[in-house]
């Protein structure tokens, strides 16, 4: 840990740099709100049930997070050094499937929109980067977070060290031992990791007192981190999916996509698949295409692409409901298998939630986008099939957009523009890939 | 193995499929012997020390290579299908390292070449890309080749799916043991991987009668794949760095970023650091400068970096020598630590070889290119500085040029252009960096 000292100091680390930045690099975030026929649902506090105030998410988030949470601008600014940070892999790159086109016979014309050269793999970073850097001009010095697999305490690492702040991850135990890659990443950019339950907090001591054997879960991990940020007025938590800032993060995937599409000549996307876990990748993909819809009269099909063993959108009820186990997180709106609903162990690790991101509920609810659920060997099998066509291994949670998207290109008789939304690539879950071949 | 049967089949895998390609991405190759002012010393036959006809190497690869092996032809054009499979991450990105120059401090404006966006997150691809189709143009349909960690077998296994030909790879058996993920990317694109000394030809049988429990080495891998070359005339042998024609595949690397530094407004790189194993990073990232260098009188400074456990170009001799351990392939002339030296077993796997590529080890004897050794843990120092200011986390083999470029950067007094070659990235290396951090 000799590198320390050389890592950049905050002060520096949120002053832009003055570099130019591609144009093809959004200015802006893309908010859905502002073109709902319907408002988003309020969160509510988990006591009272009336809506939250900003004070109550002060303990927890920087001000400008909590005001983009409750923003029905159209358009909010996207600072100049995050937009610095995004231009080192964005934009993203969106890439005709011509030889999967071929292979399959198909009369669409596919294209995919590939986050899995943001430098952890994933379009996680979208949201780090953003939320490392309000929470570092606010003040903050350390941020705490769960991850489970550890695609999202990567994505918060990486960003808290490009920002000058210290990031310390609680990581759901079962993953912390089975699965080291991404907390030797963490580590790499400087990031404590934990296994949770730990014995750093008081909620981890109760945990390990009444099951000193458990594995962890998601909903243990976040007490852990809640209650680590709560604790030191130096820190916030950030959370990595779900809530409405999220989603708002993420539209520069589907602002660039409306873009590239065009400078390819398409005059519309026509059917979007896109894999829905928290739903944060899905909002970031999609959102930009149904303002579109509500605004220019476009007629893009959207479809949410869930596990079949993890089927919220499918299955689930529309309803209040907390986005944690313990029930401590305020409660959101949204279609939800229950709060105690334990999904089984899918390789897909990012799209085992029991909850929907409330944006993403609203928009089903209102017809603006479809869901299906795809079983777990479909949508290997689609993986496959994509790597030996494109050569990239898409992330498990991907192939569920592939599975569904193949589906409907060897169905189609017209032609038609298919868009594919690749959350990530498969590198580290290739034992998974493994156990299916 | 389900989807075999949906592999694309040979015949329509080599037609081009008529895409748009960005004119970014390069239409020929740039052959560093048309401009040297020496020619490069030819390969010899191991048994007469005559120089290699092209029936010497026949029975191995396709006549299109072999032309290539000692074609002096300044521009090489790239068939149509290979281009179109380069343009799905081609160009790679050339990005201005701006938060890491404000963290060290330097006058320097810092460029880094990232090869790291190929599907396999290396720079293997731009040569196994084209060894598979020229083969696959020949009627070849199936391929055999050794691999160490795996980074060439992987990137051969994605380059025979994407063209209709079945790849079998002998993986040296500690490897296979201890790093699986390599071999799992391997199987996923179709291929069979043996760990070897096997007993699927004479000369693993051989081996594993006098050492039943070796780990297995390069050499030994070597002799299996191109047993089982020669004994099916349906199939090739393929290299994945040290001959002419690799050099050339990858010249696709040091064209971009002459073009790329011209749109940033730069007149010129004034130093170049690659890393140095078999050399054919070092090659395509720098081949085309020192072309320039020669032709235009440009004064780009060419850095090889290799490192100090493995150290050829800076400790080695300049003699012909055996690329491989048995002694069976053609002489080379090239710096070497001589065919029986046993590197210590470093992390960065790629630099882990006892001689330089015949080119650059003519290169530097030209005094067209430096040589520098670095420590590991140097490298990996930087290495962690590089990711904690970019992002990305280098691979180790690129860590060594990094370490270089840093060194330079922070002694600079004067504003220049460096570039940094970043052959690939770490992600499947993460075990090392932990190691070290």
């Amino acid at each position: 840990m000799a590198l320390t000292d050389e890592t950049p100091v905050t002060a520096r680390s949120t002053d832009p740099l003055g570099t130019v930045i591609p144009s093809t690099v959004p200015t802006h975030w893309y908010n859905l709100a502002a073109d709902l026929p319907e408002p988003v649902p309020p969160h509510l506090h988990p006591g009272t049930r009336e809506p939250l105030g900003p004070e109550d998410l002060a303990p927890l988030f920087p001000a400008a997070l909590i005001a983009q949470e409750v923003s029905t601008e159209r358009y909010v600014e996207i600072p100049q050094t995050v937009r610095e940070i995004y231009a080192l892999w964005r934009p993203s790159p969106l890439i005709r499937a011509a030889r999967l086109e071929r292979a399959i016979g198909t009369q669409a014309r596919i294209y995919y929109k590939y986050e899995g050269v943001s430098p952890v793999g994933s379009h996680k970073p979208n949201t780090a980067v953003a939320q490392a850097y309000y929470n570092a001009v606010e003040g903050i010095t350390r941020l705490t977070t769960e991850t489970g697999a550890g695609q999202w305490g990567a994505s918060l690492s990486m960003a808290c060290a490009l920002l000058g702040l210290t990031c310390e991850v609680w990581q759901v135990r079962a993953s912390y031992d089975a699965k080291p890659y991404r907390r030797f990443q963490m580590e790499t950019y400087g990031s404590v990791c934990h296994p949770s339950p730990s014995d750093l907090t008081e909620a981890g001591r109760a945990i390990l007192a009444e099951h000193p054997d458990t594995t962890g879960s998601l909903g243990m991990a976040i007490s852990e981190a809640v209650e680590a940020a709560v604790k030191d007025p130096g820190a916030h938590y950030s959370l990595g999916s779900v809530l409405n800032h999220v989603m708002l993060h993420q539209s520069v995937i589907g602002q660039e996509v409306l873009v590239q599409l065009a400078d390819a000549g398409e005059r519309q996307a026509d059917t979007v698949f896109g894999c829905a876990g928290g739903g944060s990748n899905l909002a970031g993909l999609t959102f930009p295409l149904i303002g579109q819809n509500l605004r220019d009269g476009t007629t893009t099909r959207v479809v949410a692409c869930e596990p079949a063993a993890c089927p919220s959108l499918t299955q689930g009820e529309y309803r209040y409901d907390h986005g944690d186990v313990a029930g401590l997180t305020p409660l959101l709106k949204m279609h939800t298998l229950g709060k105690d609903f334990v999904p089984p162990s899918i390789h897909a690790g990012g799209l085992r939630y029991h909850g929907m991101a409330p944006m993403v509920s609203h928009a089903v609810n209102l017809g603006l986008m479809e869901a299906v659920a795809v079983d777990q060997d479909t949508a290997f099998a689609a993986g496959v099939e994509f790597a030996r066509a494109e050569g990239i291994i898409p992330a498990p949670e991907s192939t569920h957009a592939v599975a569904a998207a193949l589906a409907h290109a060897r169905s189609v008789t017209e032609p038609e523009v298919v868009v594919i939304g690749l959350s990530g690539n498969g590198v580290l879950d290739l034992p998974a890939y493994s156990s299916y071949v």
